[in-house]
């Protein structure tokens, strides 16, 4: 259960609770909120309950990712970019796979050209099959690091493994965990004791609250500089579509969770001519950012080629994205949607 | 195959591939179009030939039905409304139920006051349990049609059966079959024979060849006038939505079909906080309209109220989709999106 | 919420109860239980408590169908056969598609040599293309009927639309309704209306709950002559199996309800070579009977020739999947596995 | 594709191929078979076609895992168990989680008493939430060890990183890689280069193909002492079982790969009254064994407590699981079921 305190006595119920509950439960604080596991009202003594304005049961057990613990958005600040909160939309964008020094730098021009302030490109692939194309390791790193300053932007790649952790978190800004590894606790418990920005992608099948809690394996080890993905799920048709992109996971995320909510439409559908419809299908269900991929000859890429987008359908896909964006914006101004009127 | 004939021969060779292929298959044809069903090319003659510009193997099994044989948009007229074709879009809106003559009327003036141009609402209802309210029956359609002839609106209704199919086209103006019914192949035959235009939903695991196999039995009867709706599928989390809302469907669906596609983001999400962010989703990714249920008092619903919008939650959702209509004429008006550029 | 009467009261509170709830809810009556829908324990009487011996909470809201109101098992009685209850197993057998007179004749034979006592083949077939093979119709009843009463074998097919529920009355033993219709509600309620035994297949997305709803809305009407069908649903993976045959469906529908459950391993894999170990998994699992597809020409078979099983397959599978039954009877009479010890 | 080389000339024909191909792409050889990723047919030589008896184009991108390549049945030899091959059946026991030393042998020995050669248990425990009980580690380990040792059985345990691979692989007679790190390729590369005995469950919604494809990134590495095992996938039904038991899995397994395939109906169904008649199904299906979860006081279970089945239950259940092995050893020597007859 999550305690709101009393403002007035939120210092002194704090340390109550914290000698009463310490030691026996997880407890979490922010603000004048806190956070008790497994702990039900009827523990609470008279002491206790005389500083408490409101008890919530209903959250997600992923505790600390709550907006009921927790109900400003988290912004995470790279160089370049703010991630999360009012008014903030970042585009993320770069080839599926680091494929050469120049090919990197070449997309990483047309990424920023088209309004992106993230490069994206993986250096470890993950890859179904062991005799697909596996990334071009650290060299892949040093090429999308290069390419990212020489467009002053901010860099995002992918880590597979404890074992490489270091050397990503050395080169890239942002961390991302692939949908495959969502549920590696290991790797995720590793990268909670960074302090690296990291965005957590969905599992093929992890439901809303799998997310959240494998968010949570980060934020318990201390880095709470988070961003999650949806990327698309597996459902019982794959035939048009790669899987199945589940859009309303980023309103229901954005009102469970206080981390910032990064849809991916290239992985979610496979095939480049649905990209641009989802993503403004995704910025328009309220996402923070969009994650693409881009080649300037998806037939010749190493990964992924047929969902990438060519420059000139990028950068329209942007334009409409950010206009779609600001729209969005002037509509919430006037009014936020929760209550039912 | 679909054949595209020269347009100067094509009435000769049509002559020709009827009298070759006309009883041994199923022979369909539009414009200098035509499909033969399990025809191969190597079966048509030099002379069949000599008259054809082009043929077309990978196309839906539902022929009819798609894009390759009927490439321009159908274009459904109702007195008030017109569904599909560039720059149109309907709302179409009122409640799950029909429950009384007066609080039709009133939906049915709050639905026209958000723009809505189509009533809808349940005089039969497919309940999963037998204990559930299952409708007014023929007197709601009576209440549906006077609430919507007051308004100068159409109507949409639920058929269930073929017993009732004679009252319900008698009633409204375009007739509804439900996910539960999309594989009901009598009722779809039967609808066929009819010239009453219809709004398929899809099945709740009907892969999109499904839902266009549903369709085509339809137009096999001889009724083209189909609208197919998106309303959510069965995955693996319902803890946060009632379905799935496959948004992608959406431009999908208008790759492969002519005829329009309207989301209905109520019956997808079933909580009504998250009907808005997704209606504005369907809306970005190029549905031809959108229906909703809206109620006064959702609690006291007679069916699913939790998803009802209230009033002024509906007319700014609909103000905002509307607007977010406008916007995407205007992207596509400077270019399609045929070719990766 | 299900009320078990003390034997010794039980007309007197019944008498009680019906008066009190009679006309305000639904009340159904089995041997000393009664079932109140919607009503709660603090609603009763201090009279009607006396009278009470204990009270079930948490059962499927399709009560009738409920073992906790009807604890003993359904045993359907059909003139050649016995489905249901302890002991008794089915094999019902025959082709998909009625072919021809001929045709499902021979097919009979077979199937009576492999042991089946109960023929099934398809006159009305719900394809999901308009253009495929759509049954034989009424003379395919014919043939059926005639096939199996030369065979002394009980008949099973299956009905699509009320129009010709007569007719299939008039010639089956037991009627079957696909999984495509499974949520037919108009269907149901017309079955419900006769007092013809009845098969009703899970729909492809079926939740356990909504195959007890389907049954309930036939129960509803006075018909309890049902059997259920496990016929595998529609998962993420189909490249090697045509669905996923949900096994442990016949245990948790054995728990859960007192009517028979039949599998159908031939709908569920779609390969023949899976029929066999699937027959014999079900069987394994608690199965009351198998149905199961068979042909002496899968490659010219009208419909679905994949997955029917020859002759000599078949008869080596029924021997096994007898045998198997055998072996689990002489387990279950030593113990019943109701208490974890 | 997989050539199948004509004995008399199978080593001559390797040695062209290898010169042609070698370096070319990835090259598998077994018995008188060779596998050659991505080669066609047209790009063989003559000299090459003269001593070829057969190609298959028709199997799993896995191709070290495939039936194809590597016809016999692959058996992995525990010192005290035999895992695969016709007539071998084992039983794995254990608890979910390693709770003490004390509680781990006293269930050692209820596992063995019921037949079991392998203990299971989990010292490193993937949990869903950071919150839950992780393990007891190191120490969990030595507690399994000599529980098994006491009892003169073979002991499995799942490893979750590279950074304990070293330290269970010392303890351990067999590992297992959880199906929440089915696609951590990292992990997977690493396992591959030990020469432990793997069993590898399938990922929540991996399809068949991911799962070979998983095992082929361990094959690649060197180690082929691989088995499979089915516990279950994420379907849209999980209100009376944990997962969606796919038992169907099992046979196409045995169609497709030579790696024994070990059924686990504890973690699929998760309610314990369900294990025992799937346990039988799955046996029914061909499984080559079972792995289990048993606990004295589930209730007390630090860990999947509702799915452990008490001694007496288990005991029950693997002498009907033997039985049911026994005759389905006596079907299968009659017959095989590779023609339809």
């Amino acid at each position: 259960m999550i305690i709101i305190l009393n403002n007035s006595k939120a210092a002194q119920i704090k340390q109550l609770l914290n000698t009463h509950f310490g030691g026996k439960t997880d407890i979490f604080t922010h603000g004048n909120r806190i956070a008790l596991n497994k702990v039900t009202p009827d523990q609470l003594t008279d002491d206790e309950k005389a500083g408490i304005a409101d008890i919530i049961m209903d959250h997600p057990g992923a505790v600390q990712s709550s907006r009921a613990l927790h109900p400003e958005d988290t912004i995470i600040k790279l160089p370049h970019t703010q991630i999360g909160g009012y008014g903030n939309f970042v585009m993320m964008a770069g080839p599926c796979s680091v494929e050469s020094e120049a090919h990197v730098s070449a997309m990483a021009k047309v990424a920023k050209d088209g309004g992106a302030t993230v490069l994206r490109g993986g250096a470890f692939k993950p890859r179904t099959s062991p005799y697909s194309f596996q990334g071009l390791g650290v060299a892949g790193l040093k090429y999308l690091r290069e390419a990212a300053d020489k467009q002053n932007m901010d860099m995002i790649t992918e880590v597979m493994d404890e074992e490489h952790l270091e050397v990503v978190c050395q080169y890239a800004d942002m961390i991302q965990i692939g949908a495959r590894n969502m549920q590696n606790f290991s790797l995720l418990k590793a990268v909670g004791k960074t302090r690296k920005p990291v965005l957590l992608k969905r599992g093929m099948s992890a439901t809303i609250d799998d997310l959240l809690n494998a968010a949570e394996y980060i934020a318990a080890g201390g880095n709470t500089q988070i961003a999650l993905s949806e990327r698309g799920v597996r459902t019982f048709d794959d035939k048009y579509t790669r899987n199945t992109f589940d859009v309303s996971a980023v309103p229901v995320l954005k009102k469970l969770t206080h981390y910032p909510i990064i849809a991916d439409p290239s992985h979610a559908e496979g095939h480049w001519d649905l990209v641009t419809p989802m993503a403004l299908a995704a910025t328009a269900s309220g996402s923070d950012g969009i994650v693409v991929e881009i080649h300037d000859n998806p037939e010749k890429a190493l990964s992924d080629g047929p969902q990438a987008l060519k420059p000139k359908t990028y950068k329209k896909m942007t334009s409409e994205v950010f206009a779609l964006h600001d729209m969005l914006n002037s509509f919430n101004q006037q009014e936020g949607a929760v209550v039912n009127g």
